[in-house]
């Protein structure tokens, strides 16, 4: 895991933190005496849906900018992404004054490209395939030398999206709070990769104890759980384009971020979109935040059956949960919610 | 203004902030740099959804409990209210381990019933009109001996209200930033007669300077800016029950309410349903804070034509809004939005 001449290391995001510190949200972690109540634990919720552009996705493309040389950075950034990874790209773009190019499927929603053109970047369509979006940014790169920066499969991304559980750890230890494990939402792998190994380096760092780190996923985009048990990387989801209300977790797991999560995951934990919805429901109208329904993949995990025989097996007291983001849609949740209450 | 032997003054909201401060939530107060932008001018939201029972008036409820003896808390407590007053009055007691009697219109929406159920309190069903309301409460107060906590008409509610401006006033100060306005939303008037005082009294006490004080209503339900605007305290709405999504803002002003709103408000803005929906919805995606739409009058009464001449003639550069609340019906929001947006 070659970075920029250092390994993918637990100091490496810690550089990642000291790089980043001024342009990101330093994130509220939020607790509910309620959820509490029903989840029979100790939650301490990391809320990145109050970062830049409303996710967590801010931290890895700041990261990557703050690598680049002025003379790198002049010509721009460009990625391949519809959602928040475009606009952490082009939100990074518009601070530092830069040019962003977003290359999109012609079939986005209409709310997705405007997102991106209101952080001042320039749309570049294509066709909804893997062929036309790498064609795309291979042109773009080619007449604008822009940099390239990938949703999840790049190591500086990792470490970006890796600071999150630092800063919660580091303030529940400036509390005297202990916590058993952490949990984040798996979808191309970034975030949970990065708190893999933050997670990992910071207990080695700092405190001798054994801490559990989980996944959670849709059951309809399984693919990282079913990578795991099989211990094959599964490429793809098992019925084509996955059906689940969670539009932030429909990439398959990257190579790189499988092996990390093979190494360091105690498990991956999946719900329906019922139990999804249901749980962001709970988020929403107890903890008066918005989050997103990918965010909420980790409260239903921690609510499900499975989950607290795993919670009594291993003698959980206290976790942080990583809502991921808050980029969401009132109108179609607000419809969402009624066919299920 | 007689208070247990005291004016209500400044100083009987400082005590109140003494009394409930190991009660209560002391709330954040947010900033949005894209609201600021659309508003031109720099608004701290006071965020009382976060306030225990997702509403400021926990504060109030709160505030009545501590004044009492042991003998008359051991009796209970009681109201007449559907809204965020009856959940704060059952809060209170849940908490304090004694009863709620909650008189109730047998109209009222089942989810509300319930979310005072949940706190444990005792419902009391009456025919939905003021005496049978009066004699509802009349029998409770005779059978039990509970104490009754008006919902805004007492003075030592109002003080607890106060308590939100005066922690958000305090920690402007500590960041040495200067305050120009505030502005609260008016339904009863307890939160607006005690952000007067409150505000009028931190500004005599450590700060010489002129101070400006707002109100928002609903134009639906804008009885306080008739009242003010006519100089004769306008008892009922002008269409019997007013037509508006702002659930927390139906009643008319109290009698006490008006004679401090008349001695102390600047003026009282409104706007239409439609108007608060998407300052609503603006604060919901922007902030990813949940609110209700009582609590959106606020903003949208800074957004409207009319408040921006009141900004350019009293030269604000810097406003409180206070955010009253959070219990909001997703679903019924987003079919709502669904119509506007």
């Amino acid at each position: 895991m070659d970075f920029n001449g250092n390994t993918l290391s637990f100091q490496e995001i810690l550089l990642a933190q000291q790089r980043i510190k001024d342009l990101i949200h330093h994130t509220p972690l939020l607790h509910s005496e309620l959820i509490d109540q029903i989840a029979g634990i100790r939650i301490y919720f990391k809320c990145e849906n109050f970062q830049k552009i409303g996710a967590f996705k801010f931290r890895g493309a700041s990261h990557v900018f703050s690598l680049l040389t002025d003379e790198q950075a002049s010509k721009g950034l460009c990625t391949h992404s519809s959602g928040n990874h475009a606009q952490a790209v082009a939100k990074i773009a518009q601070m530092k004054k830069i040019p962003a190019y977003i290359v999109m499927p012609n079939q986005a929603p209409k709310i997705k490209k405007e997102a991106v053109l209101d952080y001042g970047a320039q749309v570049i369509l294509c066709e909804p395939n893997l062929k036309a979006r790498e064609e795309g940014i291979a042109k773009v790169i080619e007449q604008y030398g822009a940099h390239f920066i990938h949703p999840y499969e790049d190591p500086r991304v990792i470490a970006g999206q890796g600071t999150a559980i630092v800063e919660a750890l580091d303030t529940l230890a400036s509390e005297n709070i202990d916590v058993d494990a952490v949990m984040a939402p798996v979808g191309g792998g970034g975030l949970m990769a990065g708190t893999c190994i933050a997670t990992k380096g910071w207990f080695r760092q700092y405190q001798k104890k054994e801490i559990f780190i989980y996944g959670a996923e849709p059951t309809m985009a399984n693919d990282a759980q079913r990578s795991l048990a099989l211990g094959i990387h599964q490429k793809s989801h098992t019925s084509g384009q996955p059906n689940t209300i969670c539009d932030g977790l429909l990439t398959t797991l990257g190579t790189l971020n499988y092996e990390i999560l093979s190494e360091m995951l105690s498990g991956i934990y999946d719900s329906n979109d019922d139990e999804i919805l249901k749980a962001m429901s709970l988020i929403w109208t107890r903890m008066k935040i918005l989050i997103e329904p990918s965010s909420a993949t980790v409260l239903s995990a921690v609510l499900s059956p499975k989950f607290k025989d795993e919670i009594k097996n291993k003698k959980i007291k206290t976790m942080v949960l990583i809502l991921s983001g808050g980029n969401v849609d009132i109108v179609q949740m607000g419809s969402k919610l009624s066919m299920i209450s």
